[in-house]
């Protein structure tokens, strides 16, 4: 398949005419072919028109037209083959095993939102009867369904060139919602982000939806994304990166004449508390589990473990050696990009530098360039909790072991963190009374809590959430993993005393669809 | 029974320290004992501090204890008798019978959120059992619940001095949730906020719950306000009221090192639809329920009809002329305070020296301080289309109708519509195609949508939806009346792979809450 660097708006395919990007191999340092000429301000302006015309018909598209269009995106990036495969190693320096691997996971994920759109929960519909016969006064017939906020923002991710990118979690909840999309693809993975978008595009085309459902800009700065979210016609927009750059563009979207949700998910550190009884009878285990889930992806997960918390104690020197060991033969990994390879190194310089924190180990350097050197470090308790910075994340294979001189300096230092994503306690039968002690700090302080699992694994499921209080998200009452991740882009409306012929599908009174319903308050059974 | 004065911190009574308020009977323009001396910084730390204390308590308690503190509520309500309605009619100007009616909403609200909170669907369930033979990964265990996301700061609204002010909507929803709640007074009703405050802090007494659960604050000026938005320990707020006040707040929560969800209902003008069909044949009835809808409460409801658009012709001259016998007949009312009476005559009187508004009739002048005197204005569609400024809400009795030339320049006058809380369709069955080109429109721009109904009763239902896009509310996801209400104040917590020992009873295996439940994507019968 050959890669054109075009835009693409709506079916067209457009060159750019602003600066223009060029992916770079990052285990090699060589530009890949073709340079993806930036978009202009005029192509937001297209892309947005588009999508608006398309918002009002694809929002009412059937459930079962809306379920078929996100298989046939499934169906179109299979059907890319290993051309896809190839072009996201070249470009991320991932390995063939977890990008085919990514590529079931972003297909699997697209056909779970198929089914989730089918079974229409996501509507909410709740139906309160009339009851002209009440007194003081009669009541009205008021029934709720949720429609699709409007034309969605999605900004790829740089660490999952598929699941969270061009046609991954974000976009395929928001195509789920009803919601048109426009991607800002990722700079680091231009050629793959193209593959995937022409996917779509043909999905949209084959569907016979209208075009605006979909388009795909490439941009060198950051006027690109700046623009989408500015645009009026954008009501939300979805983020998978750093801290800074969420923040900034959450404030853009919140400052706009009529502001709008940003669903950013930023940073996190994933602590993982180590209890007593789990550290004496299982220590070793505990840390090539560790040191597993650190390593993996070279550490650029957003969940990766970079906070471990444990009473000091001689389980607790006999984890860290084994950990040591574990982590000094660990292989070096090609990072993502040379950017975040940067930040990595200033990270673990920060950590090296830093006065009260030993360095337990490093991992193999590597001889090619964008190699992480894992790295292990320890501070005390006491002096985690006297410097913030210590909880700033670094992306890539670094973790810091938290000494603590007893369980109340644990409990202290769960109830210090910022907000996460996860939290895992590793534990058995003779911790729960502390677990029970800890769990109710780390309800307030992640998305996700485990027990003796590593939080590297994110399950794309019913149950899952990916979010967590600020800064792990910038909105904690969501999810970016999952099938509730579709509620982002709803809202409710409520129609009282409309008749039949208006009344939307979902809310008539023989319940065509056959949903799960709210029927004056009591939960009906689902047909 | 006695007003002392004082701010309720916890089980306590406390005399402020600053500035004083003191409630003004807007009929008379006499002021009202006693003063109430306003708090201070410290007092909202401690407020703060005993929220902070009684939350991860209260947030688990049983939902049976939960449900019958809210019924307590309701019940220390209505045994404070005659006193709480004559004090709210010496501090608002409004009747008898409708302070009488808004305690019914305000007990009766109370009792719903009882039953949500008993019926459990808020927890949202969703378990995603394990499968440990899954190829090639074994799936862990998943589930899903809901929690609270903290003390909830409340700013009580002038215009609802019961029902959406101490005990309100935003109150008895966060109390359902789990979230302890501080409640600002509103400074128009402080003996009515004092009344009830001490019902609510004689609940959390003989409920046994932490004193934290409730506090009430006054305070004259915004500083008050303002430390508790950005209290670290305050995680959401509610307000209703002006779209400056509004803004001003839900800026600051945003701007917090921890931004937080701010619940703002704001400003809304509510359009109302006459389609040719129904104007023709019903004309004048329409005329009399819309004049009626308008002066109720003097037009201080969030959802009066400010706005009536219709294709110009006979039957919308005549509609005009009914409307304006209609009004002129129209008596004076008392509005709530003097500032709200000021803001009313600013507004009245920016639309009588419009160049392009035409005054159709004014009601009835009193003789009384604060009297509202009814307006009602007309514009042509292209002169409301270019003048921004006519959007805006006049708070009170004022109603402004567009004249269009013909059924596309109604759509246009829809479509360039800011966000409402509500639209109206006055139709006939000869109309339903005409309404069916402006339902799509509407359902962008409203929470809810009526046909043959006026927007001014809001039904506290399940399947109410009073929101809308900005600058209706803040986040048109939500809605602040109705039982959905709850859910502004929870977000999502997964727990995975936790022994049976650690997991929150609503989470169990044999569901020993009886409640509604997303089992591996399928809703389960609630037994």
């Amino acid at each position: 398949m050959t890669l054109t660097g075009e835009l693409l708006i709506g079916q067209r395919a457009v060159t750019g005419t602003q600066a223009a990007i060029e992916a770079v191999n990052p285990a090699t340092d060589e530009k890949l072919e073709p340079a993806y000429a930036g978009g202009s301000k005029a192509d937001v302006e297209q892309a947005c028109a588009l999508a608006w015309e398309a918002f009002d018909s694809y929002r009412e598209t059937s459930l079962e037209a809306r379920a078929i269009f996100l298989e046939t995106i499934a169906d179109e990036i299979e059907a890319i083959g290993d051309d896809l495969i190839e072009r996201a190693m070249a470009e991320t320096g991932l390995p063939q095993a977890r990008l085919t691997g990514e590529r079931g996971r972003t297909c699997g994920q697209l056909r779970l939102f198929a089914k989730v759109v089918r079974a229409g929960e996501w509507l909410d519909v709740r139906i309160d009867p009339a009851q002209p016969e009440r007194q003081p006064m009669p009541r009205v017939d008021l029934r709720q369904r949720h429609i699709a906020l409007g034309p969605v923002a999605v900004f790829g991710a740089s660490n999952f060139p598929l699941a969270f990118s061009v046609a991954g979690g974000d976009t395929a909840s928001a195509l789920a919602a009803g919601c048109p999309v426009i991607v800002k693809a990722h700079s680091a993975h231009p050629g793959t982000s193209e593959l995937v978008g022409r996917a779509v595009q043909k999905a949209v085309k084959s569907c016979n939806l209208p075009e605006g459902v979909f388009s795909l800009l490439f941009g060198s700065g950051r006027e690109i994304g700046q623009a989408l979210v500015l645009d009026p016609r954008i009501k939300a927009a979805g983020f998978t990166g750093s801290r800074s750059g969420g923040t900034a563009l959450w404030k853009l979207a919140q400052g706009r004449p009529e502001p709008i949700p940003f669903y950013a998910e930023m940073s996190s550190i994933n602590p993982v508390f180590l209890l007593p009884s789990a550290l004496g009878t299982r220590g070793e285990e505990i840390a090539w589990g560790f040191i597993a889930s650190l390593n993996m992806g070279a550490g650029q997960f957003c969940t990766s473990p970079g906070l471990v918390i444990a009473e000091k104690g001689p389980a607790l020197d006999s984890f860290i050696q084994t950990a040591r060991d574990a982590l000094q033969e660990s292989a070096s990994q090609t990072m993502l990009t040379s950017g975040i390879f940067e930040a990595y190194q200033q990270g673990i310089s920060k950590l090296t530098q830093h006065g009260q924190v030993q360095e337990i180990a490093r991992g193999k350097t590597g001889d090619t360039p964008n190699q992480c050197q894992a790295g292990l470090f320890m501070t005390k308790a006491a002096d985690f909790l006297a410097d913030e910075t210590l909880q700033e994340e670094v992306f890539g294979s670094s973790s810091l072991i938290i000494e603590c001189a007893n369980a109340s300096e644990v409990a202290q230092v769960a109830e210090h963190l910022e907000g996460q994503l996860t939290a895992t306690l590793q534990m058995e039968d003779a911790d729960v009374d502390v677990a029970r002690q800890l769990l109710p700090i780390l309800e307030r302080k992640a998305g996700r809590i485990m027990v003796n699992g590593w939080p590297t694994g994110v399950e794309v499921g019913h149950a899952m959430v990916h979010g967590g209080p600020f800064p792990a998200t910038s909105d904690s009452r969501t999810t970016s993993v999952g099938t509730a991740a579709v509620y982002r882009f709803l809202r409710p409306v409520c129609y009282q005393d409309l008749p039949a012929a208006l009344l939307p599908e979902a809310l008539k009174d023989n319940n065509p669809l056959g949903l799960s319903r709210l029927y004056d308050g009591q939960r009906e059974a689902v047909r």
